[in-house]
């Protein structure tokens, strides 16, 4: 067994603040809005599973119990209870929560208060430029508020993030577009949309990765994972190598989230580029069992200062639970093997599951161990 | 140790009803109709060492004897007692055969026999165009014979297959061909055509996948397999997303087969997509002792009711005994860890494994349990 | 356990003539020039893990002592005796050396010296190129000099390698270029050409390609790895699956270095084209803890007697030790594994690993077993 200290979740969402169905519940499992096939459910899936696994214990029933005894007790305990237990009993102690996300979700305060943790904001730059965009006139407007709202943002939240990928794919042109592309962009964008209008201009999307850039805050990009329907070999973070070269020797961070199943180029472009990180969660709560298996996969090629532990969870805190868990469980079994083989020395590995569990996570974003920081939520 | 069912295998071919010498048999070992190496053989492969260690104590020889003994002793037996013997000890009650392989095989209703199992046709879209080619004069003349041959297979078939992607590779227009633009494309290739010729023209092929899903059978689409000398990743099943969009909601099931060493790419698809289904076969009997570890791949994303076994087997019987004996082992081997460390339920395990072995399969395909059905062959 | 003999290094560099401090030691751990990332260190790696396991009791220190007590320890015995004890308790009984890398590296015969060993040397085509054009005046001049010196390199050399997809990516025309398209290439390169510059021009780098293919001597292909900052999927080698279908039948093996993590599309090519073969080497080196985990994905398609055993090692000893002492472990566990299993039989699993670890790699490359054959260094 290697001990693990309690962990930073970089990278998840709020829960849900309404009583869950069965039905709603388990769309939480699946990977996109679709319905489950007809004669199967999101609950036969390895994060269905996981759940069935580590959460019933959580709120004094047996592992495994059927989903249906589950949602009950869930809902004898309400969403609030339910919410307090599971999150306490994740073993992560500081939240770092993307906003960004449209749905009745609890911020980072809810959330530090819940789990008895810290939290910490994550801004998603799309959603920033949609809510200027809505409040903005003229390309001149929206230009100057975006910097605006961009910089006030960079003094509390800890990191951004970009859904650039799902959005329109990585294949992105790596460098900033000239200030005329811009203009020309945003005036196409906003003459043609209607409030509330997602963002998709692949150059309105790269202005916004670059005015990010410029704030120093660490850069989180999604890859690995599309908008359904779309292909998601659009988003393998290796088309992300020339955004990284572009970038290097800028002095912001960029970490790479989800990965799966491109994680080992994640993994590559962590060992190739200094200013490069790899994110581990989402790959771990979606694959279940198979955690172990694929959390040693990343850790062939990525330095160990260069991973990241994260959740992903969104809407239930039964997802924060899992893939805390199976972090947990998949770090202390794969490097307890390597110490078991005489391949690691125990010290290292304690100190690497240090690393990966929060220590990697608190140098990169800055954050104090322990106790309260100024800009946190307790 | 999980207990699994008889098996489904929802994709395989025939075996050859002529006796067989040690090189023309090794030949079947192989991935391609090239030679092996000069001083090697395709004996020294996972197939060839899989084969040896199932298929001789069928024939009453230990397991890894030499190949020479092994053919000696199935030449002894004779072609007919050895696919008897092979077969029925494959522990599969139910074959689905693709009749679309050129060559000396057996049809459904002979390997039924042989094998005292069920089997069904599944028909290969390409051969049934070529033949229509055949026997067709005109443009209109072909359109209209083949409708009705897709028409008339789609009532006793129990599904289509296509080699699209073997033939022109996977990324093909994902909506159907206009009437005109197929017409122009049937004229370009019945001009330029002998009969028996193959084929390959992009449009038509769409013209014929388009025909098979408004048929409501469900619809298998070779991936990450390739014709001899072709880019595999030209097969990809990450290159259907579109196609698997275009064709949602529209009441046909999608079967990807093979996937290997694009596996993943296929669950992910199955994980999204609720009428994408993906195989299992030919990726663990090429594979052998490593067929484990690829099946628990595949169980990272796949919905456990979206997974279906299948041998892929072609010619030689051992196959269909490889396939099969590699996959329950495999699937055993999996499960059971995961219930060992505790992650499943062995409840849940022993179900999952009745799913994927015939569960899902029989649900797909419509096809009864245990008893005789009407179109079936016994 | 495994036996395995004693190893063929088809693939490796020179070691640093230099004393060497902590700083430039810990470069030569990393994947590219760039420093590590500040807060980390390339020590933290599987290959720095590795080389702490493995390297210190062969310099009577205890395996995972520190990074400091290890380099004090090396530079109290010297840099050559450091190699001596480095090199012979390799495992490695023959050296194929890559001398086309610049830099203070030690040549064949000091390598042999130092290990107790056979060497023989690998000709890098690029390299000879730009020394080629670095002493030819024309474009006539400098092809007669380049036919010349490729014909005079494969009279000693047992190999020849490109770093074509390194240069300029892998996706290159798969046919040799006509005569007019090279005079004008070479032209143009040598015209904007200073003395020492590189070569990345395609169809140079094609043209390099075919003398070689023409030599009849194996060709090396590095696959799976780029320059700093490049994108390594453009190194795919499944990118040269066109290009092998072109040399089909000519008589020169191709032989894929690197791959991972491409590795299993090197396997697939290995197992149907059969004059290509796949390397093993620098994926072991890389992955560390990882090797046998990485060797197995190997093994799943490629046929036995088409992979080979490298270290990849450059510049430090340590490398060459590591690379040997992973595959060693990683060949008997994963082979030792599957006979315990009963899936492969301990005389095939002997005999395989004789394969990969020498026997193959004799074969390809016309080696003499054992004795001293007349164009090696002793």
């Amino acid at each position: 067994m290697i001990e693990t200290p309690s962990l930073v979740d970089q990278y998840c969402h709020g829960v849900l603040r309404t009583e869950l169905g069965l039905g709603t519940f388990e769309t939480y499992l699946g990977r996109t809005p679709a319905l489950p096939a007809p004669g199967t459910t999101f609950f036969d899936t390895q994060t269905g599973f996981a759940v069935r696994r580590w959460c019933p214990p959580l709120l004094g029933l047996e592992p495994h119990c059927p989903p249906a005894h589950y949602l009950a007790r869930r809902r004898e305990l309400g969403v609030v209870e339910t919410g307090r237990r599971l999150l306490r009993g994740s073993g992560i102690s500081t939240y770092l929560v993307d906003t960004g996300l449209p749905g009745d979700l609890t911020g980072p305060g809810e959330i530090a208060a819940a789990g008895a943790a810290e939290a910490r904001e994550i801004v998603r730059l799309e959603l920033l430029a949609e809510q200027v965009a809505d409040t903005s006139g003229t390309v001149d407007g929206f230009l100057a508020n975006l910097a605006e709202a961009v910089h006030s943002a960079a003094r509390s939240a800890v990191a951004f993030t970009s859904v650039a990928g799902v959005r329109h794919g990585l294949a992105l042109a790596p460098h900033p577009p000239g200030p005329g592309e811009v203009r020309g962009a945003v005036g196409r964008w906003l003459a043609g949309r209607r409030a509330g209008g997602t963002l998709t201009d692949p150059v309105v999307l790269r202005h916004l990765l670059w005015i990010a850039v410029a704030s120093g805050l660490p850069l989180q990009l999604q890859a690995g994972t599309a908008g359904p329907g779309l292909r998601i070999d659009r988003t393998d973070p290796m088309l992300l190598t020339d955004f990284a070269a572009a970038t290097a020797g800028l002095g912001t961070d960029l970490v790479l989230l989800h990965g799966y199943p491109y994680h080992r180029h994640a993994a590559h472009l962590a060992s190739v580029f200094p200013h490069v990180y790899a994110d581990l969660g989402p790959a771990l709560a979606h694959t279940g069992a198979r955690a172990a298996a694929v959390l040693a996969e990343i850790l062939e090629l990525a330095p160990f200062g260069k991973l990241l532990f994260s959740s992903g969870a969104r809407g239930l805190p039964e997802l924060h639970v899992v893939g805390a868990r199976l972090f947990r469980e998949a770090l202390s079994r794969v490097l307890g093997g390597w110490v078991g083989d005489g391949a690691w020395s125990r010290v290292d590995a304690e100190r690497v599951a240090g690393l990966i569990a929060a220590g990697n996570a608190r140098r990169v974003y800055g954050l104090v161990d322990g106790s309260s920081d100024g800009g946190g939520h307790r």
